[in-house]
């Protein structure tokens, strides 16, 4: 890789070789120990915060090249290292590095009528590509879940953070060879050719999983170049439906948090079914908690009459991800109709459901196509470090692999291992 | 679909169609109970065997177009239905039927501090386009299977097996209509025209899977083009590695086993690595009992100077898949020669070791980089059937949701389902 006007020049030369020494990193990374895996986080954790003026310093670059570019400042808020953002990443190389190792676990075994023993073990999945926007804290979070569950990573983060994810990665780097395993397992790439990006998508012989994190666009771009399976991680429309009879102090509640308390995230509701039968005794009061809150509803017929001065929703809205303190609500006849209505215009994200019936919230968990399916409870929980996973590399929205929130398991595949004493095929 | 010389005429209408009508009827039996599921495979099964005469009858015509343009006679024996392969596909869909449903199998649970109850179910994929070659059987069995994991199927068989699979899928819709389930549960699409086949493989709105079963190229190009996440089930070439210190009873009968017992299969041995140790002791009968079935063997140095006679293996050798009576057989230094060779060359299928040795035994099992590994046992043995899955829909070559053998349970998803009692995110 060439530096040319601030940015990496990389060819197809520097593809073969980038990949060609990830594949054999990830192989040696793969049958490494637990000791030196977590050895290698351990100093990464510590050369993270001895060489954090280092780290700083090239942020200060990003930063004053993005003020100068005008770019937004929440935009330059994420790209941002503070104290606290890299405290936060020491952190969480520090939780990961406290996590189980899952490779090698077998996950179950039996034996067959031949005395063959069968087990399923886990396994690296070998050589992961991320792709992701321009938050310097993945880079260090990615690489650190990544190791531990024995896979060499090829991080193509946003070019604007270029000095910052450089610095962490030669910090990481450095910690790997101290830790005497493969400098090639993290690797940083930058290219301002969308056409090298492709090609890297085109590997699949070196590359095992292609990871992007970002907006639509950038999701829909790599899904059709990759010849590389691709973990999805898209847009959440989250639902919650609250149910005829429902205990309104809980609807109220979990409604609230839902939409109110961090609502620029995927696993915020974005449309709130409410069964006709409660909706009067519900929406009133519901509406009122969320004007105070300064969010804009949009609502269908029957909502309006309920309730006065609201927005029309139009059919648009049902498929709308605002990220913002913008709520549709819908009034809707029945169970049936709720889920009718989740299956077709959500994500397959997060939806919830409250109710007292125990037959409805079965039926709803059933039903309802989504990789997280909740009764009673705020559609934020849908979160890898919410569940007890431990750690998060993303939520799959897509059911292959993985759907939901995928944690360290998640970046593991399964092969069979078979013990015989000298069977063969009649 | 329109007749255009005894082909279907799709166009991209016809895609929209096919896939809403599957999406729509993958939601339906996706919940349908296991009872319903159960009857309809019980009427397929009596079905195939009421209309017998209508599915020879169709047959026959494909065997003769295929012999008119002058197919291959093996091509011919596997497009033919015979009274036997139409029994085999009978018992396939009972045997299918026995098999205990996956979805809704909570396969974990576990209890938050905050008191939420996280579990994971199992859910159907959705939908699955198969393409496959033609072998009309694969028809009956890839249906029975979607059925029973709730998804819905979209077909592409060989177009030369066009009358047999339309026989055969009027039959099994036949059968789900009389079962009250969705007839768009299995459709049966052809089309000479490739760009209408790349359509579908865009679809991945409504289109959840693509499982190609066939040649290389097709595979590739299948991969190329899709949107959709593919499961390739793509070449074997697998390994014995005979270890210093082997039981050489053990270790002649498994590698002729590995060879011989049908050699035109993916899991059959392609090449044998022998320890350097044990090679003077082992190679000789081996490869006399070799020569005795017809064996060609290709050998590296060393195996050359202690069998005469024995052609010399090319780089291109270790490379290859011969499905054939031909075999490479190198001479390794060590256990660590032997891993790297096979980590090396192998398509990540099925190898195997031969060995007394338990360290030996571990560190093969945890280092080759192959979805089914053993020791002393046959390579013929990775199968779903053989390994106790109750059936098989095809051999995961690559890591990401399956890998090795793939039965009803990985033609299913785990989705979160979450109960609460108002909890809410801080």
């Amino acid at each position: 890789m060439q530096m040319v006007d601030g940015r990496y020049s990389m060819d197809k030369k520097d593809v073969a070789d980038v990949t060609q020494s990830a594949k054999q990193a990830g192989l040696k990374l793969g049958t490494s120990g637990t000791a030196a895996k977590d050895n290698a986080l351990k100093l990464m954790a510590e050369g993270l915060m001895e060489r954090k003026s280092f780290i700083f310093d090239a942020n200060a670059t990003d930063v004053s090249n993005a003020k100068k570019n005008g770019l937004h400042p929440s935009f330059i808020d994420r790209l941002t290292i503070t104290e606290k953002v890299l405290k936060s990443m020491v952190d969480g190389i520090t939780e990961v590095r406290a996590l189980k190792d899952p490779v090698g676990e077998i996950t179950r075994a039996w034996t067959r009528p031949n005395g063959l023993l069968v087990g399923r073990m886990r396994i690296p999945i070998g050589v992961i590509l991320m792709i992701y926007e321009s938050r310097p804290n993945v880079t260090a979070d990615a690489s650190a879940l990544c190791v531990k569950a024995g896979n060499a990573v090829i991080l193509k983060g946003g070019s604007e953070a270029i000095h910052s994810n450089k610095a962490i990665v030669d910090v990481l780097v450095s910690a790997l060879k101290r830790a005497d395993l493969p400098a090639g397992s993290i690797q940083f790439i930058d290219t301002p050719d969308k056409d090298v990006l492709y090609e890297f998508l085109k590997q699949d012989g070196r590359i095992d999983l292609v990871i992007p994190r970002g907006g639509e666009e950038l999701i829909r771009a790599v899904a059709q170049h990759s010849r590389i399976p691709v973990l999805k991680h898209d847009k959440g429309i989250c639902h919650v439906f609250v149910d005829a009879g429902a205990d309104l102090d809980i609807a109220w509640k979990v409604c609230f948090n839902a939409k109110v308390q961090r609502p620029g995230v995927c696993n915020a509701m974005e449309t709130l079914l409410v069964h006709k039968d409660t909706a009067k005794a519900f929406l009133p009061n519901m509406i009122d908690m969320y004007g105070k809150a300064g969010v804009e509803i949009r609502g269908c017929e029957r909502t309006r009459e309920i309730v006065e001065g609201i927005h029309a929703a139009q059919e648009q809205d049902w498929y709308t991800e605002y990220l913002d303190l913008i709520l549709s609500v819908r009034v809707v006849d029945s169970l049936d109709q709720a889920i009718e209505h989740i299956n077709h215009y959500s994500s397959h994200h997060t939806d919830s459901i409250i109710t007292k019936d125990v037959n409805h919230s079965m039926k709803f968990l059933r039903e309802v196509d989504s990789s997280t399916v909740l009764v009673n409870a705020s559609t934020r929980f849908s979160d890898g470090f919410q569940l007890g996973l431990g750690a998060e590399i993303g939520i799959s929205t897509s059911k292959l692999h993985a759907f939901g929130p995928m944690g360290l398991e998640e970046l593991t595949a399964q092969k069979f291992v078979i013990m015989g004493n000298g069977q063969v095929r009649e």
